[in-house]
């Protein structure tokens, strides 16, 4: 059976875990804890890092944007890129830019400061990288907002990767109630459309122990 | 005509140079300077961030792994990628190795004390910095040797856009003189084969003032 390894709260593997379930391909999740270095998983990656997908015959793809790649060239059905080299540039573009400029200044930041430490067992949370990154996160709503104004999705017409890459930043953020809705209409609608998909449901359902998620994060009318 | 708006330095900006030019696609290279913040390059990528790859009918696309794939989609003579699925996703995972990790381990750090600081005017070198960076190249350099020695080129059979990726950072690095090349042997002889190509003679030829590369840098028998 095809299996994710992957962390709960991880942008990088519930986006894998969007594309997953919006392709309808079924995969068991096998849940990790990076930091206690446990072999088998360095093993299958040796970067340490979720996620990783292991396919029916055993291919290893470590690493999410080559699994991603990996899942849009093997299973082309449902695709998650438009179809000319200009457009499939733009959503990769901004896959980059949730996935490395937004994690960088908001996700990592706020994570590890309100989550991360706590699950390590390793000290206090840093007032100021917690401060700085809910800074970031109003210019990142902005333009998610932007873009959701100008566009029907984030990337253009249809549907991309870069929907599910910024929902799923959003959708970890919003699990530790550091979204204000409120700062951005156009965002707020676009994340209520990505989040009402039969994909993201197993998502809105999966709860960590000694972390609720606010009232709202599950409530498709928020 | 191509353009392709780069910094000498960057480890992103050279991987897509000599995927240009392996591939025989021609580009003029407009150098930025992105802390400057200039407005006609921000409008042309809002990141702010080099490389950006404009094209012969204006298609401009931002993200070194964007452009790649973009290179790779609309010029499919030559490919940097294999054929198979599993082998595209390892040579991708590899990229990722070395412009997520080996970036965030050595190739940041070393650049920004050791040049960044000194053409943007930012205060002195963070020698702690220099030591963590200098000390994770070993272990980066005997990755690449492991890879090197168990195959033909780094992600399998063929040179692939890992190579080029691995070599750019390297080729960073050398230029600051950073690399014990004695520290692996494997590293060294894969090195001296990707340095061989046609494609690296113009980031050998380019010097940045002020920055003097160390004698063996542009040597192919170093």
């Amino acid at each position: 059976m095809r299996r994710l390894h992957h962390q709960p709260l991880s942008p990088f593997c519930r986006k894998i875990r969007l594309v997953l379930a919006e392709k309808r391909i079924e995969a068991v999740l096998a849940e990790e804890t990076p930091w206690t270095r446990d072999l088998d998983f360095l093993r299958l990656n040796p970067a340490g890092q979720t996620p990783v997908f292991v396919d029916d015959d055993g291919t290893v793809v470590a690493d999410s944007a080559a699994i991603f790649e990996y899942l849009e060239e093997t299973r082309p059905e449902r695709p998650l890129l438009p179809r000319s080299p200009a457009e499939r540039a733009e959503a990769r573009r901004l896959v980059a830019w949730f996935d490395d400029k937004m994690h960088r200044e908001v996700t990592a930041n706020l994570l590890e400061e309100r989550v991360m430490k706590k699950l390590r067992g390793g000290g206090h949370p840093d007032s100021a990288r917690i401060r700085a990154g809910l800074r970031n996160l109003t210019i990142h709503l902005e333009y998610i907002g932007w873009l959701a104004e100008k566009r029907k999705w984030l990337a253009g017409d249809e549907l991309t990767v870069a929907d599910f890459a910024a929902a799923a930043h959003l959708s970890c953020l919003d699990y530790i109630g550091d979204v204000n809705w409120d700062h951005s209409l156009p965002a707020r609608e676009w994340y209520a459309r990505v989040k009402s998909r039969p994909a993201f449901r197993p998502l809105l359902s999966d709860l960590m122990s000694g972390f609720p998620p606010p009232p709202h994060y599950a409530d498709l009318d928020f």
